[in-house]
């Protein structure tokens, strides 16, 4: 199975090389465990140092806020929208009707092999049907597979809940499953990452501390996170 | 009572020789215990090792995604298609009204005696009632039955939810029952397998770790695995 | 008050001689506690050892199943029906009117004294009301009583809620309760059978282990099991 | 504040003398507590011992059984019902549109000042809003508080569940309730009794131990019961 | 901030000084707990120690029923109604439109300064939806402070239950909250208060123990009380 | 990203300077965390300190109430209202539809830059649907970024739930979330603030304790607070 590099430090080599090619990722965690900042890291290494091509579709969150915040990281979006390699869509999650004819046409004008739909929980303001999600989020994924796009889908987890997403089904459609952790240990907060799930394949099965700091996400592979699930 | 090898290693000795010949067994775990691979290499193994012959219901996952990530695992599924000994279905669970005839129809033709249906937690995404779902799956086991195919029906458990099986109602009328872990113990997840049940026949009454690699799924049938479900 | 043998080794010495004669006990636990195997074996043993008739009414599995597996234990009943003094009842929970006129009849026609209906809980899946229900188990029990039946009534436990019973009124209508538990204990499940409540009469208050194997169930009066409910 | 003897042993010396005299006092416990023991002891001893008069409303169990249930304790209710001093009814919770002008008749034909009632959250079964249940068990309350009578109201609490009944509401009309447990401490089942409240009364603030023997329930006011309700 | 006495002792020690004059404090616990009899010792030491007049409006308990308690702890309520100096309302929470109607002129017209709602959980029996409670607490209370009244609000929590009411908007409109606990320690029941909070003001953080005897409620505010809410 | 000063001794610090310039900044925790005084301190030191401007909403509590707490504190609300450089707006959370208008207006007038809405939980009692809800919030941080305001937002956490707001989504809404605890460790009560996230920052990961006395809120950067949410 080939591998996509999402070049973000650590964690291409607890994924075995990275995300796997053409298949949906899901990214999952709280508030605040930086699903948004991985999927930037994601994208932006994706354009500049792999030279491939990218559409981000945000139902919540304005293109202009993301921008922002991902200078800080000093990763310049406006740069590689110019260049036409880069495709931001923020779209309303309140009318859905005609979104997937919207991404597939913007994947394919931009020639997009980097997907990042942030998040597919945000869909699920919308369809209040468990079914009907489920089959959304599964068609979703039937176009990225047919544009042949290596994606990344981010979903929420409500703190205080157990289980891999708001509505308990974004998991069973996603290919490989990535989830965030950001925990109490005493009196301080720890942020740990761990492969799920990666379909057809064997992966790290701990528990890796990762941090956050001006240059981004950093995985550590060869530590092991204590955290403890409440 | 007559078994059927799985053909995955350690697993027929837990069950005293495998799958009860023309039982359901429920396959039942969260999202990323290989409830799939454990599918895939039983009906694999049935074709190519033991001379039967197969069908494998898929209600959401694609047979093209099915067969290339089986392939990871050396196991071939288009060659055993072509040779007539084995046949896939992908049929929308968002229209069922006809979905037993043509298994039903598929099995005949086939000449098949093992059957995987993948998964019957997803019929009830459908059937919002949990007694016509119960009924659905009872009906299911009763054309199963009357064929005279073992098979395996795949359940899938909610992480962080109790209870084995989405919908609580799957493992009343599997005939057996087979359970995967996949849970933190410290900083590192386990894999384990327990036989919950074997309608008429004592069974391993222990936890036992499995591994998943190249091969495909290993079960170890004279250790014990330690695990914590939270 | 006068108690019926249920032949089952060791049971009847924690009921203080068996189940109380014209009483309904409920038998109940999760799937794989061997519930069915319980009043299988009180059934046949029934006709066999003590000379009574009996009634079997299932409203799930069919006899054959039933029978099918109960001769793995050396438990012929498709003998004792010919003989007469025994008769199955399959009755599909979702035409449910007029099953207690059946029930009341084939009794009458057997000229029973013991009952089996297996389960109660599956009632539930047709009767959404919980009154409804609780009449409805009521009823039952009115008909049995009247009759002069001593009957087991078998009830789900959901695996991972607790309480005793699929809808929390199945055990307020019974005489007597007998609750099946089958728990991990570290790496190894254990079966463990309480004696709940005797209406009018005192009983064991401890929670005794028991085995399944070729012979059936076997209960150790004289030994305690230790296991933890989670 | 005057009280009314039970003649349960023990149970009047924890709290302080017996229950108060015109007041509703709750029985709540679950299944196998032995609740409606505890009212048939205060019941018979009542007109035995201390001569009073007595009605007893059930709204499952016939009082056919109960009467022959409470024989095994040597209580022969059906002496006292001859003697003209206890009356028993037997009232279908499903039509309890006049339920409570039969027992206000009932209660001033037989003079009576004990009542049972068994049990009130047999009401919630015919009533499903909580305020209309609420204001019945407070109706209830007043008839009783205006004839005058100590009333014993049983309440149902279903296993597994935390709080003091099955709907959460029949312990806020009650004057005092007694709860009674029956859990498990490691391989034993043991029994316990607490004063919960007795409204404008200090009363014992520990857990008693208590058993149930051939001769009814006798309860310990010296010894403490240690059990961890799970 | 100029507080009012509640004279139980060691209370408005451990509120620096009282409750916060022309506030709400909410009183809330489970049933048993003693919020009633901190209510009525409340109301009478205001009358007969403080020269405070007083309105206690009660939802369901009878005036005489509560009369009839206090009496037990030596406070003598009808004589203070008979001065004029305090009047109490029974209102049927079944029929609440025109209830802040009589309160307000019987505030009024009693001139009283002091008040007690007993409870506005019952509010929520009759109003089901929870944002039209939240408006009807709110608009009480803005009755209340418009009348310059210090008041007692009633609030019930639900044994079993975390929280702090039984609807969960009640401590959200009061400007304090006064928690007590009632709960076991091994064998023991033991009572706590916890002052929870005082808008604008800081307050003891501590559990600190109470007692009820003959002479009512006895605060400890130099102790503090170890109990496990489960 | 720059930084704006709240002025609460220990917060800026533990913030990396402040709250982020633009930003939406939810202040989250259960009744009796001082939210609202956070907000006033915040509010005050703004435009006393700080020459900024500011407009406070609440949808509860009456503008003279907060601003008689706040003299508490030594915060005179009344005098910055005269100045010109500060508005309150309390408005009935019933009657939303042109709050926004009015919010708009009201920042356009005074010229705010510094901006509390108190609390967006409130909007939920009105809107019941999960999505609106959300959706409102966030066209209320449309507007507050459109505007420029620097702008806190109030959530409430019901005790005794999990999860970081009332009703699961505020926390996905705002740019930063600032979590507010208040937990018994033994006998006593403990507060403790934590930076849960900041959107584009790193910020402290641990758990600081904080006290209110009569200046207000002082958090304690350089020490952790040890405390076990239940």
């Amino acid at each position: 199975m080939e591998r996509v590099k999402t070049g973000i430090p650590g964690l291409d080599e607890i994924m075995m090389g990275g995300v796997p090619r053409s298949h949906q990722t899901l990214i999952t965690g709280t508030s605040g465990t930086g699903k948004t900042m991985f999927c930037c890291q994601y994208m932006y290494n994706g354009v500049k140092k792999y030279n491939d091509r990218g559409v981000y579709l945000s139902f919540e969150e304005p293109a202009d806020s993301i921008t922002e915040n991902a200078k800080s990281f000093g990763w310049d979006f406006k740069s590689i929208e110019k260049s036409g390699k880069f495709s931001f869509i923020r779209y309303d999650p309140y009318h859905i009707e005609d979104v997937f004819d919207i991404l597939e046409s913007t994947i394919r004008q931009v020639k997009a092999n980097r997907v990042v739909v942030d998040s597919v929980s945000a869909l699920g303001l919308h369809i209040k049907d468990e079914a009907e999600l489920r089959r959304m989020i599964f068609n979703l994924s039937i176009i990225l597979r047919k544009l042949g796009c290596t994606s990344l889908l981010v979903s929420e987890i409500v703190p205080g809940t157990k289980g891999l997403s708001r509505y308990g089904v974004e998991e069973f459609v996603a290919d490989s499953v990535v989830v965030l952790y950001y925990e109490r240990l005493q009196s301080t907060f720890v942020r740990a990452v761990q492969i799920w799930k990666i379909r057809g394949s064997p992966h790290s099965e701990k528990l890796h501390p990762y941090k956050i700091d001006n240059s981004g996400v950093t995985v550590y592979p060869k530590e092991e996170a204590f955290i403890k699930r409440t």
